[in-house]
């Protein structure tokens, strides 16, 4: 036997989450204050934390978002925790990166519902915030692509290791009951495996949503195609993460199975042609709450006050 | 000299803030919890913390709070920083303390649109709260005087010690600058301190707005008659903490001003006849400033998951 083989199960297709590699951490910490503001929005009320919650999951659990002046959104709030091992952003992998993601929602009238001159210059007018900014970055100006990169380097550090069912995987014999880890043999034998694999169980490709049965949603939404023009791409989404998905209920994309039991019996029927007993569901149910990690752990950040001469809010214009 | 005499400025008119005692901590961590939790209201999007952001000097620094459905609120929010310190609750002192307080915006269909009946269902529904409330109130149901008395133990907490303001007043003599000296001064001998003053620098009284001259502000809030039905309490507000308003802009009950030199400006004319200097005023600004304490410190609180049986938002409903 290979040294230290035996400390773990280095065969398995889902990998424990690692923890964040090589984060600027005065840039991070940057981000975290931004992530935080609810003034990068309009009505300077909504922050990336409102409908990404790291209380919650990093989501909102709703069944689709509201965004300035209650404007109800197109789809379900996918998790920032682990965003950063994503192959792509949202739901149909229209952004590349954390980076060129978190522009749009500050920009995004259904959303935050503010723009990058107005951010960029309110951030500029917050005496703190200049000088934090001139630390980090060393210019005397702040724009949008050192705001990005800020929140990005925070999503960074957003990742969830320490699951149970990862202490199982380095080799803790007992991290998992019996259900959990005849759950975890169904959902690899029963086909799950061949798309939610890897570090964040999912997050690595795009797949159809109705594989063998189509689904029945809220078919308003076309998923990758709207991205790449292709009809074969029509209803494939980025295959979601499945680490802590107990936290993040609605599923799907449009927020509409309630539950995981309901979850991962649509996926069985749709996906796999496969009918769960209720026995069978319950145990990968039991198998997937294994997945929730580490929470973010850190103190509330504490935001600089405007100054006078910062642009205050207009909620209700 | 009496011991300890020379230490500190006893004689004046403020006192230090005092860090929080008997604080039952089960209780107040308890407390934080549900004070972050969005599923107390009707929607699952808003929380105490969306009004009294405690990243934000615990206000929500807009003219007038955003409620369920984006209903503009009709006063300002005030901070929950020190709120233990204040006589009463409200602008017009229309709750007692702060347990009598908590249960109001849980139900009152502008703010979180919710009913102390479903909120005590919802998270009796949710297993680590059931656990933990029983853990800290030895019950085995939910009440909704638990979640009042758990989220005002919180709440006791949220005192901002240390401003330096209150190290001068300990007796370190550099704590503040001869321009905030000189501010403390004015706001002495103008008689600002006749309703400005003890711990919470306000708090502890009920005052005219516009005691010389009437105050042209919004003026369909009716102040402390609407609780105690007397006309000559009309105009009469709770006079607010001076404690962090250099973080609780905009300023008064209608949120009109929105610096501090325009507020000090509309004190001294209408409170005491007096028209300050522009040097005068940035005098008493700069003191004012030295009034912000440590902010709450704690981590980011983690939200307990909801269960199947969980009764779900309805945003849009
Ligand atoms: C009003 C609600 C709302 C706000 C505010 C918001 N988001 Fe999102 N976010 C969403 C929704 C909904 C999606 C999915 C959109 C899609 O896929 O088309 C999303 C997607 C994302 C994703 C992609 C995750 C994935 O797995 O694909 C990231 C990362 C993200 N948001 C970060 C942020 C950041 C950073 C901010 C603040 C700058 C922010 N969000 C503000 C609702 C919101
Ligand atoms: C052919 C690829 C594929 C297979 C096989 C597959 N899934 Fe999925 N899974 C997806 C895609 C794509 C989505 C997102 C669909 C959407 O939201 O419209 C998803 C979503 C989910 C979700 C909801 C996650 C969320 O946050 O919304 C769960 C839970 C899930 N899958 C579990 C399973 C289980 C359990 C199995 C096996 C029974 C399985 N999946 C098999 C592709 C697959
Ligand atoms: C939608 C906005 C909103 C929400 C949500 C909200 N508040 Fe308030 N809060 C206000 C406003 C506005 C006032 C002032 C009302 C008045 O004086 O008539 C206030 C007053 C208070 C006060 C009195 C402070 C003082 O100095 O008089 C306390 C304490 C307080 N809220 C705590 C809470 C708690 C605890 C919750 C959650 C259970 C909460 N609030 C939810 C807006 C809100
Ligand atoms: C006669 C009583 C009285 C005197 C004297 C007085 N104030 Fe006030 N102060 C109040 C009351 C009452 C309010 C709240 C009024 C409202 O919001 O409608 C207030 C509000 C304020 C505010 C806004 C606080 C907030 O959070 O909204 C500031 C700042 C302030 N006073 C500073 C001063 C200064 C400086 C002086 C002296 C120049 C002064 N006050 C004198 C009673 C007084
Ligand atoms: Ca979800
Ligand atoms: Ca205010």
């Amino acid at each position: 036997v290979i040294a230290g083989y035996a400390v773990g199960q280095t065969q398995e297709p889902i990998t424990p989450i690692q923890p964040p590699k090589q984060i600027n951490l005065g840039m991070s910490e940057l981000g975290k204050k931004l992530f935080f503001d609810p003034r990068l929005s309009k009505s300077g009320f909504i922050s990336c934390n409102s409908c990404h919650n790291l209380s919650m999951g990093g989501s909102d659990n709703l069944q689709t978002s509201i965004g300035d002046k209650w404007q109800q959104g197109p789809i379900n709030s996918p998790t920032v925790l682990n965003s950063s091992l994503n192959l792509a952003q949202f739901w149909d992998g229209r952004a590349a990166d954390l980076k060129e993601q978190a522009g749009g929602p500050i920009a995004n009238p259904g959303e935050m519902a503010f723009s990058h001159t107005l951010a960029v210059d309110l951030l500029g007018s917050i005496p703190a915030y200049q000088r934090e900014f001139k630390q980090v970055f060393g210019k005397d100006k702040v724009d949008i692509d050192q705001v990005t990169l800020a929140i990005a380097e925070f999503e960074k550090t957003l990742v969830t290791p320490n699951a149970r069912f990862d202490q199982w995987l380095l080799g803790k014999q007992d991290a998992l009951s019996k259900d959990e880890l005849d759950g975890y043999k169904l959902f690899k034998e029963s086909g799950c495996v061949g798309c939610h694999n890897g570090e964040a169980v999912g997050g690595n490709s795009f797949q159809k949503m109705g594989l063998v049965e189509p689904y029945k949603g809220n078919e308003k939404a076309e998923g990758r195609s709207a991205v790449t023009g292709k009809d074969a791409d029509r209803f494939n989404y980025k295959v979601p993460t499945l680490r802590n998905v107990e936290l993040t209920y609605p599923y799907f994309h449009d927020g509409a199975a309630n539950t995981l039991t309901e979850a991962v019996d649509v996926m069985g029927r749709i996906q796999l042609g496969k009918k769960f007993t209720q026995d069978e569901n319950a145990k990968i149910v039991a198998f997937l709450k294994t997945l929730t990690g580490d929470q973010p752990s850190f103190q509330l950040p504490i935001l600089p006050p405007s100054a006078d001469n910062t642009p205050r809010p207009t909620p209700f214009k």
